[in-house]
């Protein structure tokens, strides 16, 4: 997607030195800077591609997992062996330990590699991991689409009227390689030419949606307005929003979504409203050993200096941390909620747009 | 209430240079550096309070209209006369022009003092002002004891249990003169020994939850969590919250009830989740010539610089304000919403428990 009008994906790799698949190095947008500083950082080393996904350098389930991949082949141009991979490998799962796409990415691409010759695995690393980065940018454009079809028809109910969409943390192109998920939808309507307005939720307490969500809408030149949290409720008690979509961490057989903190509150207000709430979801995210979600997923506990500390800009232009409270302020922070299927309109897939029930995640597994 | 162990009110009168009911000055607590500094400010001229109100070093409508009422008795000390007074009334009704509470406490006391003769004046706005002070007090307090009958009650029912509460915003005793709304029936139940918690949400865009209620409830020494905005649902559907109890701004004669952004969301989950939702009401904000809150109540858009800029203590001690998105970031700020009458179990006056209806509210006329 575009940053100051150029078109770039979170993670590419630089010119080949000699002929074949093989890179020389990757270059991944540096996220720990944005919205303030747009900076990218050039990866060499598994050792560097893991720092990259362990300081949040990158962040985003599909994006964590492609830059592991990209991470076992950057090992590929030292040594090939079966032994520095798995060493590569369990470097790399260990940057982020919560996250499944990363295990799951890096153990694939592992036991794929260790069946070929030494010497086949270099190029083969290389191909595998740019077919996992556009595989990703499949998916998500296919949600677009789907997500698409879904707002024209919203649109359609209020001919030469902005379309207001609301949307909580980020679940952008930045957590993907490109596109995004709950944002993809969004993009294709604006290349469309759909008149369109978002809502964008702050996302307290790692304020997702303020420093990623807005950034990214203005960059495409999409009109959006920041809004605490707090705010999503009262806008639809006043018909200011017509739909709100978000994406998802984990989705259960039942449907169930779990999502970043606050989302289930935003689900209760649509719900109240009448306003219909989309789950953009790539079925990768969905855990079909699960059914309950609000027994059966675990919900993350993440530091409270999360909530008692903030990031920004300081009036002399340096990145500073603030303290919001006097030392020593309980906090908590679970970092995500479930929002039971019943407050949840429709599952936006790559393979088409489902209700969120047993039979509708089911009718997933025949792709149309 | 207690700070750093000793009682204090927001705000009091300077012993007086002679005697009679005449103060010299009035000193109040400077909410405008909590929770990072505990500072008190004299004031000595009715300019000075107006400036206190304008500038939030008192807060909160109960408060503003007290320290309005001793703007014109400090008048007094300088000069009584009929201009003199009106143009000190002015200047106090202007620092603040949407707080109702203001301008009739100002207009009240104004009528009283220009019905005496100019001597009288002086020691009756003293004593006229003070028992504006301790009416305010006597109100809470009530409010307060009704309250702990319902927690009494709640905490019967879950016997050796800590009852753990949710308040959002700050209804606590420094937006009043002393207990606060929201609060008293806390700090009541606190006193009788009550096993208690209270989840604090940090309430932005303005965090006067954890600011001032994280504050006040650690000083008072009553176990408390600070969490942001958006994880109060989870907690109600895990079963740990008990209750929610909230102040409001305004209440419609059919019980809708107006109060900071963010409340309707609240009274969604504590519905979605069985959990009484308890709004504590002075019966003095109950706004008898409006029904349906949700057409009627007006609600106030604050600057979009409070949603995009963030204060606090940075590393170096100093109080520093961060910009947490790129200049020229959208953002709108409605600063209260209204959360229909059919989410609120109860409201709690001072003169008793009712239910959030016509017939409950209209029984509030005849005290009991």
């Amino acid at each position: 997607m575009r940053v100051q009008g150029r078109d770039w994906r979170t993670i590419w790799v630089l010119p080949p030195a000699d002929s074949g698949f093989a890179g020389t190095a990757v270059e991944v947008i540096d996220q720990r800077w944005l919205p303030h500083r747009f900076e990218t950082l050039r990866l060499h080393t598994p050792a560097q591609a893991a720092q990259a996904i362990a300081d949040m350098t990158v962040r985003g389930a599909p994006l964590i997992g492609v830059t592991a991949a990209y991470g076992l082949a950057l090992q590929t141009l030292q040594q090939a062996d079966d032994t520095a991979l798995a060493a590569a490998a369990a470097l790399l799962k260990g940057a982020r330990p919560t996250a499944v796409n990363l295990a799951w990415a890096v153990d694939r691409l592992l036991a794929q590699l260790l069946k070929m010759p030494v010497e086949a695995r270099g190029p083969a690393a290389w191909r595998l991991a740019g077919e996992l980065a556009d595989a990703d940018v499949a998916t998500n454009a296919a949600i677009g689409r789907h997500g698409l079809a879904l707002l024209q028809d919203l649109a359609s109910l209020r001919p030469g009227r902005t379309l207001n969409l609301l949307t909580h943390c980020n679940a952008g192109w930045v957590a993907t390689v490109d596109w995004g998920t709950a944002l993809s939808p969004i993009y294709q309507a604006a290349r469309q030419g759909l008149p369109l307005h978002v809502w964008v939720d702050e996302t307290r307490p790692r304020n997702q949606g303020a420093s990623l969500t807005a950034w990214e809408l203005q960059q495409q030149g999409i009109p959006c307005t920041l809004i605490a949290d707090n705010a999503g409720g009262h806008l639809m008690q006043h018909g200011q929003v017509d739909a709100v979509i978000v994406g998802c961490d984990r989705v259960t057989a039942q449907g169930d979504v779990c999502n970043k903190i606050g989302t289930y509150l935003k689900a209760l207000a649509a719900h109240d409203n009448g306003v219909p709430f989309y789950v953009a979801m790539p079925i990768s995210t969905l855990d079909r050993t699960l059914q309950d979600g609000l027994r059966e997923v675990p919900i993350e506990e993440r530091s409270p200096h999360e909530v008692t500390h903030l990031r920004g800009l300081a009036a002399d232009g340096r990145e500073t941390e603030i303290r919001l409270v006097p030392e020593g302020t309980a906090a908590a922070n679970p970092a995500f909620d479930v929002t039971p299927a019943r407050l949840v309109t429709a599952l936006i897939t790559e393979r088409g747009v489902v209700p969120a029930t047993v039979q509708g995640i089911r009718s997933l597994e025949t792709p149309s």
